[in-house]
């Protein structure tokens, strides 16, 4: 007999606002401040300061009912406000699946970018409304909003995948997205 | 060493194009004539006179290049064409998933309903531009176009899963869906 973790889900309809970021009925809202993101900057004073000025929300999570459990389907909507701290622009923590199964992203509003790492190489998908980022199984993923409003983007997910934060912390994302004089800035890790 | 069936394939930018009911790059588009629907509507002699009339396309489906192939998380544009046959409102074949996993669709065009089926009970979601329809695990999915245009839908579901269409000849959707005087009219497939 099958187990399950959590109760299983009946059919449903989601109602998906792209221009209010939002999706209904509500799941499970995850909102992380700048405190949330410790060692992810490239400049710890930076981003110690910026904690000290407000510790500002820097991104937000909206999730729909649908679990994140083995066989469901969840989604969720992701929107990072825009800032950079010391030249770094604002970016979500970044993950890996433990258990490696592809994703996408549906850019829904304001002007991002997708950055991949398998460990060895990186890639970069520009998120505007209508693409879509597709992240294969292995690849590493963090979110970045590169404009001057608020980036939004779906994702949609197998709930089996999990999220491991510390993978990050550990082999990095290959580069790093900087605010440049004339658009984005790509940096090595390496060079920290 | 893990082995693939059809290569992975890398990180991607996909251009989702609701209003052309596109997906650029674009990988494999299966096309359903009438002819391809034996033994779906109630009937028989109607859909025999329709495939003799010209056999129409009742519905197109337009993948993505993410392969249909276990952890990948493949997307793919479907559109059903308006119209009936003996009253009976167009539709895909529908299926089950022989390795039970959840799936969204993503109304983005024109009014259609998703119909799904556990072997027991039946559930239905009304979709219009911006409803995803959750199918968990176990359930059935059929899409019927309940309007007067074509209706458009993003499908994006596990690479594993399946299709399963024998289930559904074997089984049936529950209902039957057709349009009656002042709308959709549901009548039981016990009733055929």
């Amino acid at each position: 007999m099958t187990t399950y973790s959590s109760l299983p889900v009946p059919p449903m309809s989601i109602r998906f606002d792209p221009a209010g970021g939002t999706l209904q009925p509500e799941g499970p809202t995850l909102t992380r401040r700048m405190s949330d993101l410790e060692g992810l900057f490239r400049d710890h004073a930076a981003w110690e300061q910026a904690v000290a000025d407000g510790d500002p929300v820097v991104y937000s999570v909206v999730s729909s009912r649908v679990p994140e459990v083995e066989r469901e389907l969840p989604q969720s909507i992701t929107t990072i406000q825009p800032g950079s701290t010391a030249g770094e622009l604002w970016m979500t923590k970044g993950h890996q699946h433990p258990n490696h199964q592809g994703e996408i992203y549906l850019g829904i509003s304001g002007h991002g970018g997708l950055l991949m790492f398998n460990g060895t190489e990186t890639e970069w998908v520009d998120m505007t409304p209508g693409t879509i980022g597709y992240m294969p199984p292995g690849w590493a993923h963090r979110s970045i909003n590169v404009g001057d409003e608020p980036y939004s983007f779906l994702a949609v997910y197998p709930g089996g995948a999990g999220h491991d934060y510390g993978w990050v912390l550990e082999h990095g994302m290959g580069r790093r997205v900087l605010a440049g004089e004339t658009g984005v800035e790509f940096v090595d890790y390496s060079a920290d």
